[in-house]
């Protein structure tokens, strides 16, 4: 190697060739400091885990076997991009026997449902086109999305969920699609009333705006009556409705195992972008999960989830009620994992938080990030999840962090 | 719902709403015509899955049994987007091992290799950038890069691989990455030369170009001398190197477990890029494979796969001879799973295969997806995978086809 060689080697650096959607990346300060909650000395309320208590360990272990045992070469071969037959049928009929007609055709399996964002991302967004999203919204679905340069809109939302009277015609021209977490929405909890939920799909009819139902919690509903998807609604309503479902949540998130439903167009560019993704997903825990899950299973498994999530959410109501200060309000939330509370305004809470990991031993997720706009988004909120920590740390975290924002605000 | 709206809805598709990447994904002909490919009666040397005989079916179903009994919590619970620590320190020790130093930060786990073509594709590729490619390449490369939209540049390739010296300054100049398949290339099954490899290192570290290296057959080799991978010969003329590697063909593709090598501040943006994508790979799965592989796994499985492969290859070679007409050529790999063939200039491989599929039961891929552009794409190559139809079909096929060729040419 000469000496004009290595001159040009020693200038050359890889970040020059990225592209602009990875130079925008930001490094997430948030995903800095929750590293730091990971620390066993840290009581955190930041995590999205669902309770490892509520996996069915002796079932996926026999389901597992019996895979690899009966029909190892298919568990471990290549399968269809579309996904394990048998699991797309028994989504089918799922949502069948609820009253929901679904084809087999109108399910794709998907590697959890974040990759579900990502291909709706592919599909549906060029750069700076418009899409409308709750606000706030999924941090998980916005990152997924931005990978796409997406132009955001975002519509209001109250205790009863999205408003879609501020869908207006404007929002609503040359949108892509409207994103919807309709049951206990990530971040907040909150869930939308039938009546705002009737709205909205009549809305999106009105202004042939396609609606992605998120909804992974739908099944952890511990309080009141189960009320119709946005499909179901949709259908009537003559809305086009894309739903992503999950077992991670009702099963085990490590699986990475989700689907989606929608109409056979949407379904077959799915397939076409999913082949380029990842080929397909996983044969072998596809097989276990339909292996698990077929028959009866949640009937009898997802009532002793439910009421172990109830039970932790409503002591975690409880210490907020007892400990925090009366400025601060927290949404009461009827299923899912996530309660959302706001302090007074003057407290940041993501500036805070680092004073908070280190003297509280507590952490949360700051509001912030769930905004698409964070030159205008309230500074004031957090997320706490409920259901993962253990009810006497529950306690004692709570007490800590309602003494500390008693002492700021 | 009121009659304007009606009208509305009717005038209303959803694929009006498509991403232009989307619009421009085609319905792949080929994919329809591999679909009657899986027909029982039908001879197919069309597909690329390793041999099920390869599978270490015992030692898989000993390491699922294994996790999901010892640690099924952590097994079935979210893990981290990096991939399961004990798997990437594996991968780095086991190239530190062989005279590469890897630390484990350089190690990313993906959801088989296909999704490191999509990230790589997001990280480096802005609509409209260039990238360099062999000519042809493999198609899922292709189909994961043009989702992003790039602008192809070819380089030429021979008996001896691809040709550094068409490097020119002016394809090199303003190129995002080349992408290069060293050992046993997909479709070609052609080994780049130790000469080759060194002058391709030392062409990129010039032009300050990364060289992306996928190599998922490299450790089926069953004839010659191992060569010296890219990544280990870039690191010492200066070039950056991205190496891709797979389980796929040495453990079993339903795993979909893959790994990249690469220098940490790509690793770092792919993991950002992942997690919008998955948010991370398989937890039980990552944790089975290590459980089977750790130790000397590989040492005692692989020798019996490369001799299977070795044996399936002569076989094809032997029948190619006996009943092809000889103005046709093939290559004569030293590992992998795959055979070119080329036909003579009048056959177009892609416009005879139905009547092929029909009238003699057998099944290839046609060469012309394996370039980019498909105007000045040779019609008349084809090919052949030899590892899993068994010998008796492999004559049978081979010699009904060769039959075929000799008639219309």
């Amino acid at each position: 190697m000469n000496d004009s060689i290595k001159t040009k080697i020693n200038d050359f650096r890889v970040e020059d060739k990225f592209s602009q959607r990875a130079i925008n990346l930001s490094g997430s300060v948030i995903r800095e400091i929750l590293k730091v909650t990971e620390r066993p000395d840290v009581i955190s309320f930041a995590g999205g885990l669902p309770s490892p208590k509520g996996f069915p360990k002796a079932a996926l272990l026999e389901a597992f076997t019996k895979v690899l045992t009966d029909n190892p070469e298919s568990a471990l071969q290549y399968g269809p991009t579309e996904g394990y037959r048998p699991l797309r049928e028994w989504v089918a009929q799922d949502f069948t026997k609820r009253g929901v007609k679904v084809d087999t055709e109108e399910v794709l399996i998907v590697s959890g449902s974040q990759q579900a964002l990502d291909l709706l991302g592919k599909l549906f967004i060029d750069d700076g086109a418009k899409i409308l999203v709750e606000s706030p919204s999924y941090l998980g679905a916005l990152q997924s999305f931005s990978v796409q340069n997406p132009r955001y809109e975002t519509v209001q939302t109250d205790d009863s969920g999205m408003i879609p009277a501020d869908i207006t015609p404007e929002k609503a021209k040359d949108a892509r699609f409207i994103y919807a977490l309709p049951n206990f929405q990530n971040p907040t909890g909150i869930t939308m009333t039938l009546e705002r939920r009737q709205e909205l799909v009549e809305t999106c009819a009105k202004y042939g705006l396609p609606i992605i139902e998120d909804d992974p919690y739908g099944e952890l509903r511990f309080e009141g009556e189960h009320l119709p998807s946005l499909l179901e609604l949709g259908r009537k309503a003559g809305a086009t409705v894309i739903r992503m479902g999950s077992f991670s949540k009702i099963l085990a998130p490590g699986l990475r195992i989700g689907f989606v439903i929608a109409p056979v167009e949407v379904i077959n560019k799915m397939v076409q972008l999913k082949q380029a993704t990842d080929l397909h997903t996983q044969s072998i825990s596809q097989m276990a999960v339909y292996e698990a899950i077929k028959g009866n299973f949640f009937e009898t498994h997802l009532p002793a989830v439910r009421e172990l999530y109830r039970e932790q959410c409503q002591f975690m109501l409880n210490a907020l009620s007892e400990h925090f200060p009366e400025n601060c309000k927290w949404t009461r939330p009827t299923g899912g994992m996530f309660i959302w509370a706001s302090m007074p305004e003057s407290i940041d809470t993501t500036a805070i938080l680092p004073q908070v990991v280190e003297e509280c031993k507590v952490a949360y997720v700051p509001g912030m990030p769930f905004y698409t706009d964070l030159n205008n988004a309230p500074k004031n909120n957090l997320r706490l999840s409920f259901v993962t920590v253990e009810k006497d740390k529950i306690e004692e975290g709570i007490s800590s962090l309602g003494r500390f924002i008693k002492n700021i605000s």
